[in-house]
C-alpha cells in the first residue's frame, strides 16, 4: 500500500466524458490499496477563456481579481471529479486551496507556496476518501485566493505530495513520458525510464514543456518521486529521480531545442569594465529575459563584438531599449536575427566525462551546420544554429550520441 | 449620502460589455457621494452550463460538490466587476462568500443564510472602497461552499442590504419594475410605483418572477426598501415596501397567471374522514406541490368529488402516484386537464372592501368564461379557468378593476 499524489492536465479533464476517465484510473489506484490525493487542472481552454474576460476588461488588471476569476477553473473540475468518482462508489471531496490551506506568499498571479497543512486530507484519506485538490491555487497570508501562475498545478502536485509525503507524485499529461528527444522530428527518440531531477530542469528550461520547470525544483528539494505519464494509456512513463537512484548513467539523456530563440549582435563596443552592466541593466529593467551571452576577446584592445539571444517575443523590445541607450553604449551597428534555434545535449554523464561537447561540434560540423553562438553549463551545451537546420541537427546528434532506439 | 445594495442578475453581466455598463451605474452611484456594496450574479447561461457539468457526471449528485461547481459562476462576476470598476478609477474589491463571511445553513444547494458579517466591508465602504459580493453563495457550518437555490442572488442582496442597515436595496433586472399585469399580454398595463411585501410575495408566488419569493420575505422581515428597476435604463422602477408608506393604497395591485398548472379530479370518492390524507400523503412523499385543492359537498353523503392541481411537469407523476392507490383511495374515475391556467387578482385593499371576489367572477361571467375552481387568500382570489381564456381574462379583469392606463 502506497500513499499517491495523481495529478492530471487540462486536456486530460477536457470535458465530462474525460473526467470520467481520470474518475476509472483514480478508481483503479485505490482499488488496489492505495491512499489517493488527485490535483486537477482546469478544462481544457477555460483558462484561457477566463484570461481573456480579465484582459478585455482590465488590460492593466489588479492581480488579486485575477487570482479571483482564473481560479475558479481549478475549482469546477475539483468538484466534478469528486462528483465522477462517488458516481463510482469511491468516497471522495474537493478541498480548496483555502480549506486546506495551501498557503502561499502573496505574489497574486505568481504565488509560491509555502507550506500546505496535510492533517485533514490525510485523516481522511486513511479512512478511505479520495481527496482531490484544485491545481494552481493557494491562499496568501493577505487571506486572498492566489494563483501560481500558468503550469502551477505541477507544482500544486508536488508540493501536496511533499506535504503528505507521499510514495510517488504520478503527473498525468498528454504524453506518455519524457523522451531523449522530439519524437515528432525523430523518429528513433526513445522513452526514458528515468531521468535525474537535474536533467529533467534543463529540458524544461530549453523548451520540452513535459513539467513547469518550479515542479521540479520542488520535487528535487524534497525528494519527491515524480513519474510523468499518459492519461491515455496504461504504459508506465518517465520516472524523475535523484542521480544515486540511475544505477547505469547515460552519458546523454536528451536532445532538446528550442525555436524561440532570437539573436542580436552589436558591433564595436567599447572593450573596458562596466559595458556589459550598462547593456543588460536596461534590459533587465524592461523585463527581458537574455539567455547566451558571448563576448569576443578584442583584437585592438579597444572594441569588441556582443551577441546575446532574448525571445522571439522580445525581440522588438529588446532592440529599441538598446538603440535607445545607443549614445552611452557607443557600439557601432546592431544586428538582429530571428531566424535562429538553440539545441541542447544533457546528461549528468559529462560531468565526469569529457569529449561530450567536442562530439556535438563534430557532428554538426559533419553536416555543414555552422555554431554561432556556444554556452555550456555543468549538465548541459547548447549551440545556436540557423532554424532551418533544426531537424537535421537533432536527428545528427541523437545518433552521434547513441540514443537511437534500436530496430 | 446614503448605503446602497445594488444587485445586476445574470443578462445584466452577460458579457464584458454589459459588465462594464454595470461598472458605469454603480460609479454613477458612488460618484454621487453613496456608499455602495454590489451583489452580482452568473453571467448569463453560465450556471446553466455547470449544472448541466453537474448532471451529466452524477444525477444523483452530492449538493456539496454541487455547490463547489455552480458556485464559481458568480466568483468570476465578482472579479470581472470589481476590475471594471477599478478601471474606470473606482476603488473596488470582490468579497467571496466565504471571506465575509455570509454564513449559511449547511442545506447545500438550497442553504438560507443565517447572518452576514458586514464589518469589514463597511469599513472598507466608509474609506469610499465599493465591496463586490457574489450572490448566490455562501458557507455552511461545516466550512463548505454552499449556494441558495436557483434565482438566490436576490435573496443574496436583501440579507446584505439587512445586515449593512443599507438605505435601499435596488435590483437591477430585464425588466423596468413590477407592473399590474403582464404587459405583453395587456397592452394598458401600468408600471406601479409602489407595491406591498405582501402584494409582492403572492405576486411571485403565482408566477410573475420579478424577485425570487425568499428574498421579498427577508425584505419584509427585516424591513428593507427593495426597488426593482432596470438595467438597461435610468427610470424609475418599483419600490416594495410596507404597507404603511403607501397612503393611497389602490384596491387591486395587480392581476398575475400562470400557466404552469395541471388539474386532477377524483370523482366518487368515499367521503368519510381521513380521505384527503390519505390521497395527498403519497403525492408529499413524492415532493410533488399541491396547489388548489377544492371538495364538494358530497350530495348522497357517501361519495364525492375532489380536484386539486399540480405543475403541467409533475402531472404525470402526480397521476401516476394516485392510481397507485386507486384501491385504498376507492374513488371511481381519475380526470386530468393540462389545458388550465390560474388568474389571480392580488390586493391589499380587498382585507377592507367587500365584493372584489364578486367583480371578478361577473367580469369573467360577462366574457363566458367559466370558473373551474376558487381559491382565496386574505389578499389574493384565484381561479382555474381553461388557458385558451387566459389573454381575455386578465384584459377584462384588468379593465374591470380600474387599472388600465390612460392614453
Amino acid at each position: 500500500m502506497a500513499l499517491i499524489v495523481m495529478k492530471f492536465g487540462g486536456t486530460s479533464v477536457g470535458d465530462v466524458e474525460r473526467i470520467q476517465n481520470v474518475a476509472k484510473r483514480v478508481k483503479a489506484e485505490f482499488d488496489a490499496g492505495n491512499q489517493v490525493a488527485v490535483v486537477v487542472s482546469a478544462m481544457s481552454g477555460v483558462t484561457n477563456q477566463l484570461v481573456d474576460y480579465v484582459t478585455s476588461i482590465a488590460p492593466l488588471y489588479d492581480t488579486r481579481e485575477y487570482d479571483v476569476v482564473v481560479s475558479s477553473g481549478e475549482q469546477v473540475t475539483s468538484g466534478l471529479l469528486a462528483l465522477a468518482l462517488q458516481t463510482l462508489g469511491v468516497s471522495a471531496r474537493s478541498w480548496q486551496g483555502w480549506q486546506l490551506p495551501v498557503n502561499t506568499d502573496s505574489a497574486h498571479g505568481k504565488a509560491r507556496i509555502v507550506g500546505i497543512e496535510g492533517e485533514k486530507i490525510l485523516e481522511r484519506m486513511a479512512r478511505g476518501e479520495v481527496a482531490v485538490v484544485p491545481g494552481f491555487q493557494g491562499v496568501g497570508a493577505d487571506g486572498r485566493v492566489t494563483t501560481l501562475g500558468r503550469g502551477g498545478s505541477d507544482t500544486s502536485a508536488v508540493a501536496l505530495a511533499a506535504a503528505l509525503h507521499a510514495d510517488r507524485c504520478d503527473i498525468y499529461t498528454d504524453v506518455d513520458g519524457v523522451y531523449t528527444t522530439d519524437p515528432r522530428i525523430v523518429s528513433k527518440a526513445r522513452k526514458l525510464n528515468k531521468i535525474t531531477f537535474e536533467e529533467m530542469l534543463e529540458l524544461a528550461s530549453v523548451g520540452a514543456k513535459v513539467l513547469q520547470t518550479r515542479s521540479v525544483e520542488v520535487a528535487m528539494k524534497h525528494g519527491v518521486r515524480l513519474q510523468v505519464r499518459s492519461s491515455f494509456s496504461d504504459e508506465p512513463g518517465t520516472l524523475v529521480v535523484n542521480e544515486d537512484e540511475i544505477v547505469e548513467q547515460e552519458l546523454i539523456s536528451g536532445i532538446a531545442y528550442s525555436r524561440d530563440e532570437a539573436k542580436i549582435t552589436l558591433l564595436g563596443v567599447a572593450d573596458h569594465p562596466g559595458i556589459a552592466a550598462k547593456i543588460f541593466g536596461p534590459l533587465a529593467e524592461a523585463s527581458i529575459n537574455v539567455d547566451m551571452i558571448v563576448q569576443n576577446v578584442s583584437e585592438d584592445g579597444k572594441s569588441t563584438d556582443l551577441t546575446f539571444t532574448v525571445t522571439k517575443a522580445d525581440l522588438t523590445r529588446a532592440v529599441e531599449t538598446v538603440k535607445k541607450h545607443m549614445a552611452e553604449l557607443g557600439y557601432r551597428e546592431l544586428k538582429s536575427d530571428s531566424n535562429v534555434a538553440k539545441v541542447s545535449v544533457i546528461g549528468v554523464g559529462m560531468r565526469s566525462h569529457a569529449g561530450i561537447a567536442q562530439r556535438m561540434f563534430q557532428a554538426l560540423a559533419d553536416k555543414g551546420i555552422n555554431i554561432q553562438v556556444i554556452s555550456t553549463s555543468e549538465i548541459k551545451v547548447s549551440v545556436l544554429i540557423a532554424e532551418e537546420y533544426t531537424e537535421l541537427a537533432l536527428r545528427s546528434l541523437h545518433t552521434a550520441y547513441g540514443l537511437d532506439a534500436e530496430d
